[in-house]
């Protein structure tokens, strides 16, 4: 594809890593931002490990001057939840460019925050512009595979995912998110206070129902810790249900633990025919986001304007293919 | 989704089962079309077991005249050959229909029938209709499923698809074209002569390279009996290359036998990180088709004009959503 202009929004572990692989795909950086002061100021060069990040882009802090600049496409990656981010994907969706964001209540926020949803919509609309939230999970393993599963099934009565990651060999964030080390009543506390579990299963629920049609009486759901033999946390449960006519027609089912064994993807359709698919070892979580993203670039600019959702996305863009010679 | 008129073109066994599918989902049925003089003048009743199917329509001949109604869509499943179905094809086209055809050469004819596929495009263009070649196999399980999974990768080196089928208890003409009874010299006859062998694979090799934005040195086909225990054929064994710098960057592997042990469909993607699913059981495949078919009529409704491909098209129509109440 042709070379785009990205704004790179957001340069934690995740942003850096989205901003090193569109530099790999060709793809030219024309404004960096981050609000933490440490990072502002710095050449973009000292955190990209990138031949191709540019000497003369500093990270600057995400204000109207400088984000004034030209660009195609914005990869927004900072916060998890739609009220931490709404005003930042405001001021890029005001610039008049495309929006991925890897915040995980935008990838459906039509169910449980269907004013910001439909205020976001309004405003892509109005500036011509298409916005997604797109990652692994919500985005992919829990959603769109499943969705696109469904295609050959004449009916369909439940959708069963579950996914085991070991997250002993990831990054300590996201080990910390999942209450690693913490007593069991600090693990409740955090999940409590919002600052614990992983974000999206409620958003993977309420975007499968809407790729089928279904209208749910209700998602529920729980999270649990998992406990280790020094009666520490080493991870949680958590499950998901989107309840249709008093039963679950969806469950997603996700185990995020150290140590967690049989590491794996299983999306499972109950239908005519009913299929399963599995993932041996599963979707590597922060890489296959940050490919997700990239790989997305192509298909969000030639999205209808508006707050767009992964399934609506093909996997390739639709060509304007001319005549062969 | 609000329901359709359509047109279905082609009664076959697939024909029939698109149309009772779509029948069950609520659309309705416009025009129903065939060549074969023993249908032709019988009510739509006599074919279809669906009580939805009208009384008053009789399955016609596909002349100009005839197929004079106004549909949105046309459901078309007659040949495999790109060849046998360009007029047909136009002649929808010209109606000012959208089209989904399961003629196999039509899933990616850009490669093998580049001339055809750009006089269809321009054509549909002309009309602003969008045309797509669909099915289980082209279509999904070897092209479109390993697509999707690569969304998730950061680089891809190569894509491996094996499936097998026993055809032991599928319908008689799929055991008739995979030379199931026949002796080995009848079967290398058949192939020679292009009555025998599944037709879709170098489409599907040729939609993956386009996809994937690879251009291939070539792709190679090899059509081999699988030989019973009384020197009968009872299935083949296709396989499908595409060759990229030397080595096989696209392997498509497709048994389908009587008795074939360990039916499965299981699609590896060599990269960083690899992927592989699998889908034990496989899919079912003229019940998939037939889902597939139904199931894409509201993409192809949304989609750009021009002939489209299974890979550009979204698991969900993009949505055009109203304010929350």
């Amino acid at each position: 594809m042709q070379p785009v202009r990205f704004i790179q929004y957001g340069l934690g572990s995740i942003g850096i890593g989205i901003a090193e692989l569109a530099l790999a795909r060709g793809h030219r950086i024309v404004g960096a931002f981050d609000i933490d002061p440490a990072k502002v100021g710095h050449p973009l060069s000292t955190l990209l490990r990138h031949p191709a990040a540019p000497a003369d882009v500093r990270i600057a802090s995400p204000d109207a001057t400088a984000l004034a600049v030209r660009a195609d496409v914005a990869l927004h990656s900072t916060q998890s939840r739609l009220s931490q981010v709404r005003s930042q994907l405001e001021s890029l969706i005001d610039l008049g460019v495309h929006v991925i964001s890897t915040c995980e209540e935008l990838a459906f926020p039509w169910h449980h925050h269907s004013g910001d949803a439909a205020a976001l919509n309004e405003r892509a609309h109005a500036r011509g512009v298409a916005v997604v939230g797109l990652g692994v999970n919500p985005g992919f393993v829990m959603d769109v595979l499943p969705v696109v599963l469904t295609s050959p099934c004449h009916a369909i009565t439940g959708i069963t995912v579950q996914r085991v990651v070991d997250v002993g060999r990831r990054r300590r964030p996201l080990q910390q998110k999942v209450g690693v080390g913490l007593t069991v009543d600090a693990f409740h506390e955090g999940v409590a206070a919002g600052r614990l579990a992983h974000v999206g299963l409620p958003e993977s629920v309420a975007m499968i129902a809407d790729a089928m049609g279904w209208t749910l009486g209700a998602i529920d759901e729980t999270i649990d810790p998992v406990v280790g033999s020094d009666r520490r946390v080493i991870g949680l449960h958590q499950r998901c249900r989107g309840m249709r006519d008093g039963a679950a027609a969806i469950t997603l089912d996700l185990t995020m633990a150290v140590g967690a064994k049989d590491q794996r993807d299983t999306v499972a359709v109950d239908g005519d025919p009913p299929l399963r698919i599995e993932l041996p070892g599963g979707v590597q979580g922060d890489q296959a986001t940050c490919a997700i993203v990239v790989n997305a670039i192509p298909q969000i600019l030639a999205a209808p304007p508006g707050l767009r959702v992964a399934t609506e996305l093909p996997p390739r863009a639709p060509a304007s293919r001319s005549l062969p010679g």
